[in-house]
């Protein structure tokens, strides 16, 4: 289920089931934020996709959601700019201790990622294993190499292990991506 | 007043209020769907953020929002990419005829767009006088270029004409911002 951007913790025991994939979002959104702010990169998470069904309005405010859905989204969560190229990725966490369930990415994000390389930008998916507290990232060529070599619903740690790139938790920002970014095309 | 994404029309007399805008919306969302389609460029307009503040969990959904709020962007509406490069825009209508209102683009907004220039990005605003049919397009630069030079709270129609590029009326890409920039930058 995904965290819908900018919740109050307040709806019961629902919160902490949402809750539990917050920490690679925060830990993103402060890493992007350390970027804008040393102008390092302009990159921001996409809004929640919603559909609004019914609006009030009551005097004095610009409307009230009273009914809404959550949407698939139709890109990734994460796009901007760094060196003037264009940046999209994808972050997800999971459980397991081995593998990442492929389940967890929609397919027309990974054809949305496809789109991305063919346009010439830089694309990537960010994974962290949160029991290992292992975060991994795998640029859009080496997962693609993975679907078209595999039969699997599931990629293995080690496949993050040799093709991807480890990023370290620091202190800030906390996910240095973009220190890779700048090692692998720049 | 922003019109939501994906909102369905059947919330009475404000729907009428709010579709007023949707025209320049429609036209460059069929743009960029043809961008896609025809792998030009991909560029989406992102969702309107919302602030949610209490979800209902029925049995058999994945949520339904029952208080949610608008929240001022803190970006432009569409970004994506075009040949590698970054591109980012913001797009208003107006009912004015003879200047466009700087009220009409959040402060936050301009800075943005300030951001995307030094990061190397190409970026711009389209602006639709509705009342006239007339569509333009003016890059962050000339955008930049008049709010240091004037003290005016609004853009002159003339401004456009003189340091903008006109969008005329297609059939497909009903809005070819996309060849307007392939001039201007490849």
């Amino acid at each position: 289920m995904k965290y819908p951007c900018g919740a109050k913790k307040t709806y019961s025991n629902h919160s902490i089931h949402a809750n539990r994939g917050m920490t690679l979002e925060n830990d993103i959104g402060q890493s992007n934020d350390y970027y804008l702010v040393n102008n390092i990169a302009v990159i921001y998470k996409k809004p929640t996709p919603i559909t609004i069904a019914k609006v009030d309005y009551p005097p004095g405010t610009n409307g009230i959601i009273r009914e809404g859905y959550f949407k698939t989204p139709s890109t990734t969560d994460y796009n901007g700019i760094y060196k003037g190229k264009y940046i999209d990725f994808e972050a997800k966490e999971t459980k397991h201790k081995t593998s990442f369930p492929l389940s967890n990415i929609h397919p027309h994000q990974i054809k949305h990622l496809k789109k991305i390389e063919e346009h010439g930008g830089i694309s990537f998916i960010i994974v962290r294993f949160s029991l290992l507290n292992e975060t991994y990232l795998l640029t859009t060529p080496q997962l693609i190499s993975f679907l078209e070599h595999n039969k699997r619903q599931s990629i293995p740690i080690a496949y993050f292990k040799e093709n991807g790139y480890i990023l370290k938790d620091k202190y800030n920002p906390r996910v240095d991506y973009i220190k890779i970014i700048n090692q692998l095309y720049f």
